[in-house]
Formats: structure tokens, C-alpha cells, sequence
């Protein structure tokens, strides 16, 4: 590990910076332009250091972030709560339970009634194979209606807490990280990231995290391998992005059905489970008729699918395959650990315990990757907002 | 519409009205002096000014502010939620489920139990008639009695959020948005309103609206027009009172079974559904012996009556009554769309989308009015305050 | 009842008081000098004289204050909230249907992952006995786990909100609530406190508020005197605690199974309801194993039982046992007051009534003590920042 930035380097690299975030919704990273990305990870590690230090970056002093979860989550949802609170957001959780955010005419006017006081809206939705990010664009585009027909001062900002596609909050914590635990974006040209899928006892987990991983650290020149037993496949479109992406930053991109494969030689290893697209697809439809024998029936034949490739458990044969035997392990967490939360999981306790306190570091990256999204989208002008409360800090006694 | 008052003017004309709502509580707008309605609505419309322009109104460094929901509700909710941040206080919603707020002896304990730090509490009760404003006057009264022994430091305000008698924050949001629209108070004199009951194919929607704007419009020199079907009528103590308001304010209160009467010629139409007065009753009655079956065959009895007046629908022909065709089109959300939301609703897709735009600024003043209700509750002197908000914000750049 | 101390004079005497609780837990209060218990009730009269006088005593600019309720709660709720709200911190409640915390590995996982921007963490967890307080530590050590490994910028503090064991917010608020009535803490040397077991028609009530008391008064020099009907008794360990600690004080701790023989004479009266420790530790296995029948079982005998002792109330005749037959009646609330909350319970309507107030005037010491202990255990030198809130409130107009 490599000495990081001081905050004074980091504000400067930092300011060197284009964004183009004002008002602006964060939903997928490819969306958005290295340049940006490389801003919001020196951002957030700069976020994260002040909080070290014991200094506030709060930039608010009024101010809603509404947070909307469409499926139950505590990582995140502690994430975006402490963004907003570090931040000087008050929190308000839109309970759907409690109100009438659904479809058509409802999203358009709901979006514009929770709106007329707040700056952010964070939404989790990933469910359902094709309708997170069609929801969050769909109240993205009620959110500029708005703005444009003068109902709402100032449109907020999405910030995509993981959808059907995506889960860039995940992935850029997860780059934070990287870029801290190898030194600098730089240095991560050239290494060598096995994204695998691993067996899990449970069924139907969402994939947004590996297209998540894939998606973006193709574009720092890595070298980015994605495994997975055969039908286990993700999304086509983003398969083919990170192959394109990886060409044009002068990485690579391959996919392979070996665990091993993926492992070899490798100097980050993220193994994790997932459900095949296809068996996303048709759980989707199911869930939508609410056709209960047919989702019994589902997972009944996909857990015995996955139990076919159990083998596929990051164990410490497997991290011997490794670049000198001692790969990083990242995981998004909560792991399926092996003899811990489950019989036959992702990975061994041994390896698991191993890496345990790097997966916390991993994860303490996320309430800071949301703080910067909220920072860029909702400051005019972040570099001054950013050198003001640097200098503060300093004046205390940084 | 004409041009609105700048904020100096809107300050200055605040200044100039006298209010007496000091850790006082607000239930229903005719107890109220119509000179301090103008300066809540001045008020409102000056802090939604400043949130325009991007300056906060803060006013507190901490406190709490209390919410009460014992029914369903997303943008009231949303609108306490923003006005408690706006103003610089802690939301805290008090899920009777999971605490003791009953009856009795428990109301005035539990009141006292959660105010020992806060300011504001707002209440929604407004599902059983003859006890969401009792509900309201008995923790009015155990908060007075706990402050005058000792227990409270201060006194909290509570604020009417929906009772089964008035909906103020809703009248209020539309008087202010009337005056946005017309001008000023003064030019709705004679102004035409038709608040008219219209079909919807659901039951037991309370009465609190359509009385709280005949209750309030009735202040200001309007032709206030309500139209109902026969058996649809509201509490006749606040018929009676719009009555008299009216006669006062050198306005007109008229009642008719005729949605075209009221129509013609009407400068604004708030067509929207309601429970008659004597269903009411006997639902009443029924939820609280729990009678399942007789509550099902009063709905069968409702909805087959309310069948009966499906052509009260607020459709282009209707519209075309109105003066000039083109009435201001209000509702306080969210409506039955026909063909939207219902197969035949309260208002036809054509006319709503013609005026969605306007309904949803008409909402946007929901938030600053509870912010308006909440500054002049607490603050003893907000006369002052409001200049030294409103000098802060212009010595930064107005 | 004797002037008490200014809030000049409380500061004073706060600061001549050592602590020694920056970043710590605060669980059970006899693991605490009694200097600091003297220096915690002293500064909770001081920030609630604040609050009366109108100014704030707010030390965070931003941070999270999180809360875990295992149980239903509405004081405790409320009265964490508004210490979290007056000290500056973003409430946000872990609710555990939401989440992962269980046991094993996840407490240790969660723990951290809630923590990376979070200042304190109440958790209330009284149900089951032998696990509460054990839940809390195994929470504790995870935090200081991950802060001594670099997760965790700064280590959390965890306030016990009601444990199997104590109740230490409770009986702490109870201390303030006694040194303010009799004057001083000093003068509660010799005074006779009765904390006695009374009837109610329900079953399983914690232990943690009579062990509370009897751990906390018995360090005063007080004479404590526990009363309950036999099968009745507490937690050995903490009786035999009182006894040591009161003998060290220079008070008295006598255990009796009469109502009357603890009733005379006293200067204080705590009359309230609780299960004995034995059917506690019967219901805690039962709970384990979801034994319904076993449970249904219990509560039958447990109620026969309690019905056996009925005439354990707190009546008139009871009260005229008492030192002049005024002896101060405390209570945590809601108490089971007879024809009032129930048939027959803890406490007559008319003696109830007669204290209610004082009732209430204890309970308000509650969110002062949090606060106090958020003071203590989040600010290195309090003393100083005691001063700084205290010299700026004076310069304000104190």
C-alpha cells in the first residue's frame, strides 16, 4: 500500500477536475465522462479524510433527502442517511406503504408533490429485470417537467441507490477503495480483477453489483475478468460496454466459465453470487401476476442449478491461484460465508475472517461516494465550496 | 395574472398586520382574525419567495416537531416534513402503533410525555366524525395544563393537518395560491367560486375540504356557490357560519343541487368527491363497534348511490359554464381522473391535464404555509425576524 | 422542597467533578464512580435549565445519533430523539425488520456498518433475560474492534436505554428528579425510599427499573428498602450489590415481603409492577423456542399468581403509612392506575392523581440525562464546553 493523498492534494487534484453534475441525476456510471468519476472518488476521499481529521464538510443548512427503498437494505441505507445528515439534509423516507407512488399519472405528480423543498432523492429499486431504471427516469423526467413549468424552484438530483442495472454507489466506493488500498487510478492500470459469480444457497440475488463492477473498472485499464458457470450470464448491453471500455482505456475484458480461470494470477478477487439474467427475466413476470406456484417452482430448479457449481466458493485453494497467493477479496456485503451465515456459501470463514476488516474498509467508502454525489450535484461550485471548507478545517487545525 | 409583491412588499405588508398566535395552537381558520389569514398567507407566499431565490429561512437551532398521522397521507406528510426542516427543526412521527396515544388519562400523560422539547405538533385525525378536533382540543388542553404546572418549559403549538371539521393547511395553501393567481386578497372580491361535490367510485372521502374552503372563501368577499346532490350535504354549523361570513364580508354564499349552476359563470370550480354528513355518522358508529358487515353494506349503499350522480363530472362541457370557458381548475390531490386513475372519476383526463400545472402550484404552497404557521406560533416577535431574514438574504445578493 | 442551584452554580460544580467517559459506553450505572453519576445529574439540571431559560445547548454540527428499540417504547423513543435533536445529531432508527442484526457474525458486521459517521447508539433491548446487556457489549466490542482497526474513525457510544439488568436512563432521571425536589443530593442521605413490587392485571414487566433503583439509591446514603411478595425477587447479584453499596454509603438496604413494613415511615414511594426473575428466565427459554402453548401456560399461572397479591396498591391507607403520610410517589409510567388504565393495578386513581404532576416532572429529567451522557461521553473537555454554552447564553441575556 502506497502513502494517498494529503487533503491539500486531494482539493488540488480535485479542482483540476471538469464536472458537469449541477442539478444533474446520477444513475449509471458510464454515463458520466473518467473525468467525473476520477472527481467524485478524490472528492470523496477528501470527505472522508476531513471526517477523520473531526471537521465538518456540512454545506447546508435546510434542505430534504428523500430516500425511497423498494427493497430492504441497511448499508445503504445508513450510507445515504449519514451523506445526508454529514451534509446538512434532513432525511425523510418516502414509505410507499403510505402513499401512492406507482405508475403513469402517480410518479409524474408524486415526484413533484415530494419535491418542493428538497435537493436529493435517493432510490433503491432492483427487483424487477427492466423497471428500476425505467422508474428512476421516469421520475427524473417529472423532476424537469416541473422544474421547467415552475412548480419546483430547483430540480432535484437522483442518485441511483441501486437498480435493475447499476449499483454505482456500490461501484464507486468500491474504486475509492482500490485507489486507496493500491495508491492512486494510476496504478490500477494493468491490474488483474476477477468479478466471478459464487455459489449461494439463496436464489434471485439482483446484478447490479457485478455489471456494477464491471462497468466501470474496465475503464481504468484493468485487467477485468468476468466468470461465471454457464447461463449465468448479465446483461448483454453491459457485457458489451465493458469489452469496448476496456479496449479504449488499454485494459481487457474477458469472460469465462472457470473460477480458476479468473482467479489466476490475480490481484483482486470479487467473488459473489447472482441470478442469471434469463431466470431474472422470467422471475420478473412471475412476480408481476403474482404467480406464487411458479416462483415456488422457479426457485426450486434454480437452487438446484446453483448447486450444481457449489464448487464455485472462494476458498484458500483458490486464493493460492492468486497473484503471490494474497489477491485482495472485496465483497459488497453481507458474504454467504461457509460454516458462519450458511453451510456452503461464497466463501470460506478462513479466507472471509482473512479479509474481513478490508471489506469494512471496502464499505466505509459508500456514506462519502454518496456525500460527494451530493456535494457535486447539489453545489454550484464545488471547487470553492470544497477549498472553503478545507480552509476552515485548516485554520482549526487540521 | 397580475404581477405579485416583491418580498420587501410582502414584508413590509406583513408588518403591518397584527397576529396573536404566539405558543398558541391552530385547528380551524375561523377562529382566527381575517387579519392574521392575510398575514399567513403573506407570509407564506414572502418564505416561499426566499426559497426561491436560495435563501434559507432557518429559525431554530434545534427543536423538535412532532407529527400525528392516523391515516394515510404523502404530501401532507411531505409538506410538515420540509416546513419542520425548512425552519430548523427535528421531524419525529409518533406511530401511535408502537405507543400508548389513546384515550383518557393516556392523552393528557402521552402529550406531555413528548413535548418536553418540542414546538410543534401536528395532527391528522380525520377519519371519524365528531373526534379529530375533539382529539385536537384534548391535547391542546393537556399541553396548556402541563405547562402551567411546570412540566413544559413551553407551551407547543399544534398544527391541524386534517380534522374531521377544517383541512387549514389546504385552505390556506389555496387562498395563498388564489392570491398568486388573481393578484392580491383584495381582487377576489366577487371573484366566483364553485366548490362542488363530485363522483367518485370510492366512499368516505372526508368532508374537511369542501367545508374548509367555504369556511375560508367565504371571508373574502367571494361568490361562494357550493352544489351537492341532495343527501350530500356538509356539518350545517359550518354551512350556516359560510352563510354568515359571507353577508359580512360583503360577499355571497348560495347552496344548490346543480353542478351547472354553481358552474356558470364561475371564475374558479373545485370539483371533488365527499362522503355525505349522515354516512359519516353511521360509518362512524360502525368502525368503532367494528361492524365489518354492516360498514360492507354501507359502501354497497354509498357507491350505489353515488352512481346515481356519475354525470357530476368536471368535464369540457362543464368547463365551458364558466366564465370565459376558462375557470381556474383547483383540486388538493390527488384526483379521480377518469380514465387515469378510475373508469369515471371527478374530472375528465382533457380538463385535468389542461390544469395539472396549476394543481401543482397550487400544492407547492403547502410546505410555506405550515412554515408560516409554525414562525408565527413560535416566535414572539415575527414581525423582526422576518426582516432580519429577509436583510441577511438581500445583503447576500436578493 | 429547597432553592436549588443556579445555573452558575451547577457549572461550577460540574466542572470540580472528574469524568472519565469519552468514547465509552454507558451500560449499567454502579460500573461508574459515583463522581461521575454526581457530575451526569449535575450537568442534566444544568442543559435543563438551559432549555427553560430558552437557549441551546447544541455541541454537533452534524452526526448520527441511532437508535435500536427491540421493544415498544414512546418516552424513551421521544426522549432519545430530542437529546439527539438539542445536541445537534441526525436522528436515525435501525429498524431491524429492515435489516441484518442478529447474532454471531452480524452483530459484529452491523455494528460497524452503521457507525462510519455515527456518534452514539441507543439500544433497548430488555425482553430477554441474559441478553440485553450481553447484546450491547457484544455490540461494543465490535465498535472498538473496528475503530482499534481503522474502520471506524472514532468509536461510537453506546447508551443503554433498558436493559434485563438496569435501566440506568430511567433511575438516573429518577436521581436528578429526587436532588431536585429534596435540594441536593446530600440531603438525600438517610432519606427512606421504598421501592416496592405492586399488583397488575398483566405479566412479564422487565426488572430493570426496581434493580435500577435499588443500584443506583443505594450509593446515596439513602435507606432502600426493597419489598415483594415472595417468588418475587430480583436478580441476585444486584441485590447483593445494594446491600454492599449502601452499607460503603453509609445508608441501609433491608429486603422484606411486606408492602406496609417498606411503606413506613418512607420519605419516597415507588410502588410498580414487575414478573419474578424466575418466570423471566421460564418465559426467555419459552420466547427461544416460539413454546406457544408453554407461554400461554405461563402467563395463566403467572396471572393467578399476581392475582394472589392484589392488595400490593399504592392506596390512600398505604400513603398514610408514610413519613407525615406525604412521601414523595414516583413511577416511570404508564402506570396501571385503578379504574383508570384497568380494573385494579399498581396505584389508586386518587393518589395517582394526587402525584401525577411530579410524575411528569420526573420524566422530564429523562432527554436532559441523554443529553448529558451523549455531553460526556462524545466532547473531550466538557467542562469547557459547559462553560463556552453557558458564558454565550449569558451574554445573551441568561
Amino acid at each position: 500500500m502506497t502513502a494517498t493523498p494529503t487533503i491539500t492534494e486531494n482539493l488540488r487534484a480535485f479542482q483540476g477536475l471538469k464536472t458537469d453534475l449541477f442539478h444533474k441525476d446520477f444513475l449509471l456510471t458510464w454515463e458520466h465522462p473518467e473525468e467525473e468519476i476520477r472527481a467524485i472518488v478524490t472528492l470523496a476521499d477528501t470527505l472522508k479524510q476531513l471526517h477523520k481529521a473531526g471537521h465538518s464538510f456540512r454545506s447546508f443548512d435546510t434542505g430534504l433527502a428523500i430516500s425511497i427503498f423498494r427493497d430492504n437494505s441497511t448499508r445503504t441505507r445508513f450510507s445515504f442517511a449519514s451523506a445526508a445528515n454529514a451534509m446538512g439534509l434532513g432525511l425523510s423516507d418516502l414509505d410507499e406503504q403510505k402513499s401512492q407512488v406507482a405508475h403513469g399519472e402517480t410518479v409524474r405528480e408524486t415526484a413533484n408533490m415530494i419535491s418542493f423543498l428538497t435537493e436529493v432523492i435517493g432510490i433503491r429499486d432492483d427487483m424487477f429485470l427492466g423497471e428500476g431504471h425505467t422508474y428512476m427516469k421516469e421520475v427524473g423526467d417529472a423532476l424537469t417537467d416541473g422544474t421547467q413549468r415552475g412548480v419546483l424552484h430547483r430540480r432535484p438530483s437522483i442518485v441511483n441507490l441501486q437498480c435493475d442495472i447499476d449499483h454505482p454507489t456500490q461501484s464507486l466506493a468500491d474504486l475509492a477503495w482500490l485507489r486507496q488500498h493500491f495508491g492512486s487510478l494510476e496504478n490500477l492500470k494493468g491490474k488483474k480483477i476477477a468479478m466471478t459469480w459464487a455459489y449461494s444457497p439463496s436464489y434471485g440475488k439482483p446484478l447490479s453489483v457485478p455489471q456494477g463492477i464491471i462497468g466501470l473498472m474496465s475503464r481504468f485499464g484493468m485487467d477485468v475478468r468476468l466468470a461465471h458457470p454457464e447461463g449465468y450470464g448479465l446483461i448483454s448491453d453491459v457485457v458489451d460496454l465493458a469489452g469496448k471500455q476496456a479496449a479504449k482505456s488499454g485494459g481487457k475484458f474477458t469472460v469465462t466459465n472457470s473460477m480458476e480461470e479468473a482467479f489466476a494470477g490475480a490481484d483482486i478477487v470479487y467473488p459473489k453470487s447472482w441470478a442469471p439474467y434469463q431466470v431474472m427475466e422470467r422471475r420478473t413476470e412471475m412476480l408481476k401476476v403474482s404467480d406464487k406456484e411458479g416462483l415456488r417452482e422457479l426457485e426450486k430448479e434454480c437452487l438446484a442449478n446453483n448447486a450444481k457449481h457449489a464448487n464455485w466458493e472462494c476458498t484458500r485453494r483458490m486464493m493460492d491461484l492468486t497473484a503471490d497467493k494474497k489477491a485482495l477479496y472485496m465483497h459488497c456485503l453481507p458474504a454467504d460465508i461457509t460454516d458462519v451465515s450458511c453451510k456452503a456459501g461464497e466463501v470460506s470463514a478462513e479466507v472471509f475472517e482473512q479479509y474481513r476488516i478490508p471489506t469494512y474498509q471496502e464499505a466505509a467508502y459508500k456514506p462519502f461516494i454518496i456525500s460527494a454525489l451530493m456535494f457535486l450535484t447539489r453545489l454550484k461550485d464545488p471547487g470553492a465550496k470544497l477549498e472553503q471548507i478545507v480552509n476552515r478545517a485548516q485554520a482549526l487545525h487540521l
